[in-house]
């Protein structure tokens, strides 16, 4: 089993959400989410068809932007991942939608960070096993750092 | 750390759903969801207990699907994953189910593709990492497969 | 790529649930639910932030639980890995609302049971691949095991 | 204001759910449901539009009960309201994913039962106040009868 | 159409939940629900079967409880109305659960408070069209209460 | 019992969403779901506190809509109920969290139309038993009249 690590390139005013769904019928619901959640959102879809033909099917409103979930469902290769690519507007619009979409299983990241997919090779084709999802923790936050964390969070409304 | 690729073997007419879940109680809960949401559908499931006994739970109304579900999990053997092998509907039907399933952690894949699940293994025990489902991407769609993906799932009826 | 199995430490009477979530929002949220959802709960939560000053942010309502899963945190170390500590409540009272908390991605593990988290290392940092939950399976129920098995969720009167 | 008691009529072998949503939309994506979560039901879905061209749009894949529903919502006549007449499905296999649809405000009953809609109508037009479901009890369940309500959920399947 | 207000009774330490189901299954259901969501809960439960029958179905773990509820299923006698008494818990902790459960239409209220449930009355049976829940506002928040009713909030620890 | 129709006053370019919730928290977490789901929404709030102060609760980020829920909740005086009043958003954007708002327990309405809360009153307070939302039905759409709504839903995105 070959494992390797794939850095997803996006813009970087966008977020990315990666996930596993079963069928092409996810390209349409992702998209239909999106415009139905935040109407100004600009997107890029991409899903790996995992059968027959097995073409990456595409959907989105930003040729930037499809291009580049199309970049990286090709650069990862592996059965049914869909790659979403979001500008002007975040994960947590959406997410709660995606996940409650019939024919997605999992959802492995949401992010904004550099993210790099983990994935396996075996003969017959490729899987995701993980993500890195941006850098890794330098300390505890203490008190103060505490405050400003749940200042931001009330700032900038996401919280009361 | 041991990595391997167990292949799923599951009848050409079925489809499976593999995922993660937390105590015993899933075998009846899913068995309920499958018999509640798709009456006519034909299941086995299995589950890995993971303390006590550690037997293999099972539940179905059909005893070569039971059988397949239970090899799986066997061949898997990893604690508190759970295998559906479905016969008669489709993951689609079932899956918001699943997921909202109180004990179900997570959901791999739910798949009639070729399927292996990859797991590592430690001196306590497994644990799945992913799963290859399917074949890799050949290729991107272009107009006229995009036209013939949205007609598809329209003449099937799953989308208007 | 580095592969390294964490184990997870954590007092022998409480249940853990490990997840990807997508940002700090994540730590007041969860807090939010384990405690509109399960008023006598004591809990730690932690999570790792994954940009800017890439601090394990916490919270919780008991000292010791909340030293749990940082500790937990800072030992797996990858970024937007969250980890909840629980006394005196189950996850499925919780796990239901944790999935659908809008920053959630996905939840890789809830269990009692000892538990070693998968992680992959590379340059940037880390991600979680998967988890040995509790003990592989050492056979399969026969008739005997499984009345056993309803008989036990009825007298604990999770099914009637 | 004016109170009516509006009886729905639909044939005997089937379920209606009537419900409250919020636009046109409503038909697409509840036709959607039926047909993504049992694929053999048959159906019939009237709404009624309440702003500009204020028609009933109507969509099934069965002339007999979109007739059934059409007349369901001529008569009851209130704003944005959904009336669905299924035959080869249950409630309780579609219900959960109305109840999710992102314009579905409410749901009013399901039922295979006799029933009549309450409606009140004022000048600008008519709003539904509630549904007379079936006949109203004529005792409590003794030992016996709950014994026997239990039993009956177990042969059907729905509960283990 | 006759038009009466049923007053709900019920031990003054105790919260209400008033719903419209379809089907047997849901004493079974929201039993489960709240016996898996908060394992201390005392709570009764009555439903009213409208066909067949016609009994008041219940479930519970506390005598007083059921009672309760089985009284006011009867003194409202609407077809298919659930009346679910609990203490040891409140609303918030089940309300999600309930309002996913498959067969449950509709939540009319959750409440501490002195509650009348409004019910119409024609020749076939009775329908809820509304509940008064405790009493009508007196006037409008000013900062100073504002304050208050969030200092309140996170005295209690619902919100951070 | 006394019957009257409410009007609800509102700004031409909003919607409005009308519920019943079961305590103060409701005017928070509302909020929280307008402000995390469409950022750029202008909303008022107002929540029909029931018991002790009976004071109508705000919220919001527009003095002018928090003006109109809060006359709407003063109008209609039913305990426990809610007004949302948006603008830049529109119901399908925030309706799926509303209704799975863990204290929220229905949603009467959510519409652009026209609406007027049909209310019953008693001594102890009032209660909602219905909307009139817009205008009635004034016939059946036909297939010139189909197509035109497949159209519209596809020219604005909310269909693919």
């Amino acid at each position: 089993m070959e494992l390797i690590a794939v850095p997803l390139a996006f813009p970087s005013d966008c977020n990315v959400v990666v996930g596993q769904s079963h069928f092409i019928k996810t390209v349409e619901d992702i998209a239909e989410i999106v415009l139905t959640t935040v109407p100004q959102a600009k997107f890029g879809l991409a899903f790996c068809e995992a059968s027959g033909p097995c073409l990456v099917r595409t959907e989105g409103n930003d040729a930037e932007l499809v291009a580049a979930a199309t970049a990286q469902a090709r650069a990862v290769g592996a059965g049914h991942a869909f790659f979403l690519v979001l500008r002007g507007a975040y994960p947590i619009n959406v997410l709660p939608a995606i996940k409650q979409c019939q024919e997605v299983c999992r959802v492995f990241c949401a992010t904004a960070n550099p993210v790099q997919v983990l994935v396996a090779g075996v003969e017959q084709g490729r899987g995701i096993v993980g993500v890195v999802d941006g850098s890794p923790p330098k300390g505890v936050e203490g008190d103060a750092e505490k405050a400003a964390r749940r200042e931001l969070l009330r700032k900038i409304g996401y919280k009361r």
